[in-house]
């Protein structure tokens, strides 16, 4: 996180635009970079990107005090406890990315038109009713 | 986690146990070895040990991965789906200390009396609609 | 609800009793009074059944509000907010009922003994993790 | 549900929408028709609306099946069991009125630009953190 970017550089050629299985590609979010790399953010608010970076750190924190609950044998529901706290935590990084997601990506396929926004509600859908929680 | 514990240590004092401000501490259980030490489950199953061990420093590599993705300015959706599996991943971790908690601890509440059982039946709903999520 | 029972009648057979398939059944919860009749509950609470009958009296109206508001086309996120009120009522029933079930069924199913127990314990993980949202 | 509207008719004057306290309204949602009816929704599919009003009468069922559970003494695990079911067909009413909201109130206030995009993507956020479970 050395650099803090405002707009991901595209690397991608006008074929590999076009040959793209999910419509979503097109609207220029979703890109892989390369064939290893895994597709990109269109762009990506560098306080928000902050943010979820701290947070991740402090979640792995967790992680680790977890382990060491788990280890010494403590009382189960304080462990729980300290689980649900994670699970409050990473929702928060979840709903940072979502309005990244909203304000960037999702914004660009529906101001696109209809072949970019239809493709976009079908995923908007599924990340809110299966992957939010 | 050298060796496995299948009954926790207890070294309350009786004045310990009577000083208690939780009724469930009688149970046997959420007792303190120490000022430090925080409350002890009454008694762990070795093998869900292990297995909570093991899924717990696999969400920490999880979580080191999610702090790459956000570096690499990842697609926000890719975030999410694996943030949620994450979620999924801690919430096996959750069943398996339910199981445990049920297993040892409120067993021993419920089988000692109403003294026990009504306090322990409060605590499993505060964990079960509070924190199982 | 003219009578309130705070004992449900068992009207099964030892017979009945011994070829449940369910090993839950033999502590008693759980058994169909008759051939269409469904399983009972061991005991219930008359206090929390009267509770509860008032909720899903006002959860009924909420469903029928809710009907209205999308015949009048009403505003989306008014609708939703609305049905996040009738999520949060059925919650209040299903805790109750999960009280009830942890001081009766659950408790008798744990002081039986470890045949009881442990399919009771099975039961609680699939209501907790399954059906509490 | 006699006539099937595809465009909500919005009775509302020039000054009502400068005066509109949410930024949302000027978007064209969200517009109480009259003093005591409530915003509306800009526009409403007529086969959601369909599925919609047939899943919420399906839920009303449920709800007073559920009544007569209770009523019944049925046993508390079932009766959870069927409280989840309605939980999932709240969920379907709800997932169909996000796909509508995202389709029509959502983008036109997206496409309308920053001033009406902003507090679309707050009022977003809360729908699927705070109201979609």
């Amino acid at each position: 996180m050395k650099e803090k970017t405002t707009r991901v550089t595209k690397k991608r050629s006008a074929k590999q635009a076009s040959t793209g299985e999910l419509p979503v590609l097109q609207c220029g979010c979703a890109l892989p970079d390369a064939a290893d790399a895994g597709r990109k953010a269109l762009a990506v608010d560098p306080d928000a990107k902050d943010r979820n970076i701290k947070r991740l750190r402090r979640i792995e924190g967790q992680v680790r005090g977890l382990q060491k609950m788990v280890e010494d044998d403590r009382y189960c529901a304080d462990i729980m406890t300290q689980i649900s706290s994670v699970h409050e935590a990473l929702r928060s990084v979840g709903r940072e990315l979502m309005r990244n997601h909203l304000k960037h990506c999702a914004t660009a396929a529906i101001r696109s038109g209809p072949e970019q926004s239809e493709p976009m509600y079908d995923e908007l859908l599924n990340l809110i009713y299966k992957h939010s929680r």
